[in-house]
Parts: structure tokens; sequence; C-alpha cells
């Protein structure tokens, strides 16, 4: 993993009124901040994201430039780098970790960029799938902040069909029988397997698979889509992180 | 399960030049062949279907009226009443149960129709989905007897993302344990119950979610239908029944 930095926020009450204890996010930062500040993007992770997966945005020649804005890459709760059922402490290890919304990730990205970032202003806030609705969260939730946001593939409140499809893909992950209710010893790689499978068909549109776009991503055809999607979640992903921001993106309600 | 009939087939050449054994078509019909024989209506089941579900077709004051037409409900391989894993002699049971594909389906079909109930002319096959994939069929095969055909919910050829929402649903059953490729003892319970779940999402449009029409069905909420399709693949559908269902279904292609 690349060079990161970390904020701890100590024991943080969350919405629900529980407490996540030793909360800490990890962070990345690209450019340089501007004397009048005005140049900040906040790029938080999707799904299967991380601040590495996100430098595929990020370059002089890509959609947000360095060279011209300070950009704040803030992985999401649950993605194994910020807190997660992974690295917690062990009375919120694993199946023990609590349940975090979207409100608890902003909550706590916007004590990192006052805090420690001494931000004032929000350019924009951006992002492709869960990180877009996080970008309506931070709108939400600190309007007078944040100046723009650009969510692309994302949605303010989580419809009921992306809620089944999601159960779905659970589904698939917890009948691996290794997966014993979350307190697995060894990651429950059948269910990932599955998991990433199911997920596939969900991932891209009809028009992707019926154009054969597929092709242009580097697969001779989709048994290799799906092989490669398997291995990404059975060799990259702790099951209880995954299944922790499932439930992150089933409770998304601005 | 209710009456039917039955029609053995002996040993049949299937399209791939291998051979399925002691093959049997179970079926029943439904009102009475006219004088000239011009009221024949054929009705194939559907992927997770049976005659018995074929019923709800089936009316004097339904799509299908038993009596103005001569209605043939026939079973398709796999499904546990005509040939499948489940029923075959040791040397096809299970998981040693070949590829069937719909050209066989039609094929044996043809055969019943023919040779034992001595019908000359179709004035109809209709069904849905994989029912309505089977009218197709029909009329490809035998064009100079099938006057029409209407299949709904249904294509001749299994587009690419249908054949990817397939390898997940596969992936969900498969991931328990007790599947052991095949050969298991007792069914993979778990694994029937995700493939039900993972299906659900699938099975609906974004506007049946969308307006709640699962209400309309009787279901409270997304959870209640969920479990439903959950519990009816484990306690209806067999295993290697489904997946040898669903390798016709990818197959599909005239």
């Amino acid at each position: 993993m690349q060079h990161y930095e970390k904020i701890k926020l100590g024991n943080i009450k969350l919405l629900s009124g529980k407490i996540l204890k030793s909360a800490q996010l990890v962070y990345k930062t690209y450019g340089k901040l501007n004397k009048n500040g005005s140049n900040v993007i906040i790029l938080p992770t999707f799904y299967t994201g991380s601040h590495v997966r996100n430098e595929g945005f990020i370059g002089k020649n890509r959609a947000i430039n360095p060279n011209k804005y300070f950009i704040v890459s803030i992985n999401m709760f649950g993605n194994g780098l910020s807190s997660s059922p992974s690295n917690s402490t062990k009375s919120q290890y694993g199946s023990k970790f609590p349940t975090i919304t979207l409100w608890d990730n902003i909550y706590c990205q916007h004590k990192l960029i006052t805090e420690k970032l001494k931000i004032k202003n929000i350019a924009l806030v951006t992002g492709w799938s869960m990180a877009g609705c996080q970008s309506y969260q931070w709108a939400a939730q600190y309007p007078d902040m944040v100046k723009a946001i650009l969510p692309f593939c994302a949605s303010s409140k989580t419809s009921t069909h992306n809620h089944v499809f999601l159960e779905g893909v659970k589904a698939a992950l917890i009948a691996d029988k290794n997966w014993k209710k979350g307190n697995y010893k060894k990651q429950p790689v059948e269910g990932l397997k599955a998991f990433g499978r199911v997920y596939a068909g969900w991932a891209f549109s009809q028009d992707f698979y019926r154009e054969k776009l597929y092709k242009k991503l580097g697969y001779k055809n989709t048994e290799e889509l799906l092989k490669d999607w398997a291995n990404d979640h059975a060799k990259n992903w702790d099951a209880n992180n995954l299944l922790s921001k499932l439930k992150t993106w089933q409770l998304n309600d601005i």
C-alpha cells in the first residue's frame, strides 16, 4: 500500500447513539492548497475503493488535475484502512463492529478537513457510486462549506431495488459455511468469489454486455471478467468489511 | 403432486451426440381435442415451473380456456418430473446428468405430441420466460406444425447479460460447501436460499420495486418477498436440477 496519512479521532458517538472506539480515517492528499483556500476537492472512496483506487481520477490529463487542485482522498469506514471490522479493537472486532452511516463518515471527514487540515471551504465533493452518495451527504450535512458536488452513478437515497440487489450479493457471501456469522478465522473465500460473480452482473449495463464493452476493458469474454471480479473480492476484501459498507449503503438516505 | 401422465421415450440421442437414458416427459392435458384437431395449445414450463404451476394460466376466465382449447402442459427436462438429475438412473444421476438443450426438449415434446397424442397441428405454443423460449424453439424446429407462438418475457437467444446473471445465481448456490460439486447427500440448503435471494433482484423490474408492486402480491415488504423466494428454492428444488435447467437456458440459441 502506498504512502498515506491517518487521523486518530478517539471515540466517536455515531448517529445511532453507539460509540465507534478509537476511530481513524486514512487519507491522502494531492497538490497544494492555494493562498485563499479555494481549490479544495474532496474525493471519498467508492464501495470497493481506496485512496489508491481513487488515483485513476487524478492526474494532469485526468478529471482532477493536482497541479490546480488540493485533493483530499478519504477512505470510507469499513474499507480496511479507515476504521473497519478487520482493524478494530477486540471489543468491536469483526462481527461486533457497529453499524456506520454515511452521516458518521461525513461527520468524521469534516473533523479531518476542519480540525487537522484547517480547511474552511470546499470547492467540490465528487465521486462515483458510494463516493457520490457521500457527495450528497457532504452537501446536506455541511451546506455552508460545500460550494459544489458532482456525484456520478449515485443517489441521495438507496432505492428499494438497489437494497434488494445488495441483499442478493450478501446472501451469496454468507452461503459459505466458513462465514460463521462473521466469526470466521479464515476468509470465506468461496462466498467472496460468489459475491464478486453476482456483483458483476449488476455493475454493468445491458448495453455494456450487448456491445461487448468488456473487450475494451481487456477481457476476452465475460468469464474472464467474472473470474477477475471473483478474485478481486477474494484476494483484496475482508467479508465483514464488505458487509459493513453494504449496510452503510443500504442506510443511505438524506 | 396432482395427477399427471407420463411418456417413456427410451434412450434419446441428444443434439450433443450424447444419450439421455430412459428419457421421460411428464405432462398433463386439459380440455378436449376438437374434431378437426385445430384447438391444440402447447404450454411448456418455465424455469421454476411445473404443469401445476402452469395452471395459473388455465381457466374459463383466464388466458387459456380449457372449454375451448386442448391444452398440453409439458414439464421441461430438469424440473424433477420429466427426466432430471434427481430422478435419473444411477449412471446419469445428479452431477452425471447430460447437458440438455431446448432442441432436445422440443424434439421429445414433438414425439409426445405426434406419436402418443396423434396431434397433427398446433394452434399455439405459448409460455413465460423459458417456456416462451421453447415457443421459439418449437416454431423453428417444426415450422410446418406450429400455426402461432406467443412467447412472453422470453428470447430466441439468451443474451450475454442474461448469461452473466445466471452465472451469478449459480455462484451463490455453489458457494455452499454442502454442494460438493453436485455430489451432495443432503441438499445445499443455504446455497439454494442464496440462489433464491439473488434471483429475486433480477426477476422483477425497477418499477416493480419502485412502485411497491410486491405489496399487490401480498408481501408486506421486500424482506418477506426475499424470504419467500429463498424458501421456495430450498423447499421445492433440487440443486442439480436447477443447474441443469440453467445450463439449458444459457445454451438457448436458435
